[in-house]
């Protein structure tokens, strides 16, 4: 690195508004005031109708090695000039409070609650900055994956895209939240070490050159790897790739396993078409055609529709990248927090957006499922201390147009959030990857299939308590009238 | 981690075909033939008239380190069954080739190599991921934030994207990519802390809400900092933050430094009129008003045209993912390799896209300066034994349209590369920080300002000598002459 602090620790790896903000309220004595905050974004990213949650692995990684070194106390010293009493608060410091959080692979909409914090509050607001980066990257990319693997269907869809990743730690947690969201394998043979994930790829275009010719390079590699797929548009992908991957897989007959050819450029509706017509002619009716180069949810559709025959998909840069979209926009904002008396009182936000102004007090989200049809009506956010599985009913009506209501009976309602950590303490055990996947894939059927295409989806209903509307309203009336007081003594 | 393998080498972070074409090699017993590889992009960003490199502090510390711990290899033989042999192999393995790069902050365009790679062939391979993972994404943010910057001009722009950025990697290395091309800080600590860039921040809405009154916030951040700007869009920006933000600065007086106040939402050229007005008025003139809110330069550009009064710039979202092209398509191709006899051969790959098709050798890059004028006439793409130095007078051509050219005489050829490693010693020593943002700067000079300009710029030539060109015609003629003479044989 470049300068002589060591990167031992992420406790820096935050905003300085936050070491800024910790150390007014240290010095007022008010940083072990309990404050709750809440993560969640506004609005559905690639007009997807859900999205689907991931990042607790590292959340909980994060979590658990929360605090600064030596180093990082040193370099606030030195370079930031902070003052040795804050220093020695910050070097005690560990995570103490409560988080309860949906689990990975789990739906989620604009406007309800991923996480929430409640903590001491100089510790929230220390750890906004990891749990934004962490959530905004990893929930968007297994949402670009679950899209993707909609339109793929039942057919295979690889992981390839390090190279194109924005730095390493997006390459290896893109890879996991694509696996999450139902890909079969990552090309990054790290994120397959650390995860779990299976792991795909034969050979590129340079084995081709180092050998010259394609029918000596294809015939080297099979005679070194059982598993073989060869690459086919080094040179010419009909007159030469093909010809010669059918040459090798004759010649070496059962002593290989001849998975296939992959395209990785030209028109693939296309080339796809004859390269299978060849294989099949060639007695390899077997062998599968695989295909990258750019691909997405929208080319994918485009190529099915013209009759490409692709059986196994890669998919890159623009899944890694969430390349139509590459940025959610989830926020951190203070709901609630302890008063001079100890008790809890509400806080809000207001904007003249009004899509902006955020949802004050301590709330739990429920899927509310139909028990006639097991799908879900919608979710339903209600304040901490209600009870919406109790209810015989349930009024869920619309959060801006509070018009459009409807009544469900008969119905579960199924708490989203599981507590992952009780005063500092992880009392949630991450499940392994295949079950985390598997859980994705099954709420996807809890949905209705108007939710879930690819283009122009429902709006899926997320609809707040009576209660939770009228915390609400009272907060905003409260702050206005705050404001209007306070301009009577500028 | 989810699996009992931890994340102590980089060795793996690459996509599993490097590691399976390795073991070909290795069998083959060609894995220590000398090969070339060379990074280049084939289109500019952002349809810009430039990019800027970054990449290169990383790359160094990946090479440093490159090599595969036991747990990588206990994992490539339990889980991917990878035999012993080839595993003692990969087990003693670390970089001992050459390395030529260009300096971070040069410009680079389309089509010019950025980074050659002279390494036994197996290594060249295998770190071919992680150069591509890290050149694609500091180089994209490096040559966004450029854009933004001439946009910004001597205004101060500020790196704000952390809670945004694809994971924490891109975080940190893409606040260091933002400093180089000219912007003046960070939020982020950890960047501050690793790459020594001043970091700046003060508080956030969450510090309102916690005092729930805006004057009482205020005053205890002033109580606190030396150095106050308060964020003033928490209620209402113009009847409430202003007013109590500059209550607040009158209070305190000398004793804090107002630097002034920070706009976060609303419509920024109304906002920023009004705000400078009450400041002035209130005796405030050397007071900022610093804003943020999804900005980049085209939105930058239109509240310059707005004439909004905004002295200080804060960049999140749109920098830290280059929103609107969140890939850089650098690639890494072989161009040489040694033959049976010890020689090195040219290589070349062909593709049905023209666009796709590599320029064989190992070759140098040159930038023309006009001694006349002190600007660049071009670069100038050679092979890596003609010196176009020496020469009287330079024919520069265009490589698609060949009909297109120009002489220069009295230039000065600045090679463009450096040599980083030789025989894997490090033979470079990076600059300090400050040193790499000032040449970038200095780089910017070097330009015609139509080759600068955001929107449509000219395109800055990039020309083959005559050398180059021949030899790249040559190998199009020998593959086509193979590609035929191998089909009369299957």
């Amino acid at each position: 690195m470049s300068t002589n602090y060591i990167d031992d620790s992420l406790g820096l790896h935050t905003d300085f508004y936050q070491i800024n903000m910790a150390q007014t309220y240290w010095e007022d004595n008010i940083h072990q005031k309990n404050a709750v905050f809440e993560v969640f974004f506004r609005k559905l990213p690639f007009h997807s109708g859900y999205a689907v949650f991931a990042g607790l692995e590292k959340i909980i990684q994060y979590i658990e090695n929360f605090s600064f070194s030596e180093s990082d106390i040193e370099y606030l010293r030195k370079e930031l000039g902070i003052k040795e009493e804050f220093l020695n608060f910050l070097r005690d410091l560990t995570f103490t409070g409560n988080i309860r959080c949906m689990k990975e692979g789990e739906l989620v909409f604009a406007n309800e609650p991923i996480l929430r914090v409640e903590a001491p509050l100089a510790q929230a607001q220390l750890i906004e900055t990891a749990l934004l980066n962490i959530i905004n990257y990893q929930t968007l990319v297994a949402t670009k994956a679950s899209r993707i693997k909609q339109i793929i269907g039942d057919e295979s869809a690889l992981e390839f895209g390090s190279r194109r990743a924005q730095e390493m730690d997006a390459a290896i947690w893109g890879a996991r939240a694509a696996f999450v969201a139902g890909f079969e394998s990552t090309s990054n043979v790290r994120a397959g070490k650390l995860f779990g994930i299976p792991v795909s790829g034969t050979h590129s275009h340079a084995m081709i050159q180092t050998y010259k010719d394609e029918y000596t390079a294809f015939h080297k590699y099979a005679s070194t790897h059982k598993d073989c797929v060869f690459l086919v548009d080094t040179y010419d992908t009909l007159r030469s790739g093909i010809p010669n991957a059918i040459r090798v897989a004759k010649e070496l007959g059962d002593k290989i396993n001849f998975i296939g050819v992959r395209l990785d450029s030209g028109d693939l509706a296309y080339l796809s078409k004859i390269a299978r017509e060849m294989l099949d002619k060639a007695g390899f009716t077997h062998a599968k055609v695989i295909a990258s180069n750019d691909l997405d949810e929208y080319t994918i559709i485009n190529l099915k529709q013209q009759g490409a025959r692709i059986d196994v998909w890669g998919i890159g840069t623009k899944l890694i990248t969430a390349y139509d979209q590459p940025a959610l926009g989830a926020v951190y904002k203070m709901v609630s927090i302890e008063d001079e008396k100890g008790n809890m009182i509400d806080t809000i936000k207001i904007s003249s957006n009004p899509e902006k102004v955020s949802t004050p007090g301590l709330k739990r989200v429920y899927r509310i499922i139909n028990k006639m049809n097991g799908h879900s009506e919608g979710d339903y956010i209600a304040m901490e201390d209600e009870s919406p599985q109790d209810e015989e009913k349930l009024r869920l009506f619309h959060p801006v147009h509070t018009f459009l209501s409807k009544f469900v009976t008969d119905y579960e309602a199924v708490d989203l959030h599981e507590d992952i950590y009780r005063s500092g303490k992880r009392i949630y055990q991450l499940p392994a990857i295949e079950e985390i996947r598997e859980f994705a894939s099954r709420n996807l059927e809890l949905l209705w299939p108007e939710y879930l295409r690819t283009l122009n989806p429902e709006e899926y209903p997320v609809d707040l308590s009576q209660k939770c509307w009228d915390t609400k309203m009272r907060n905003i009336d409260e702050v206005k009238l705050n404001v209007e007081r306070a301009l009577l003594k500028i």
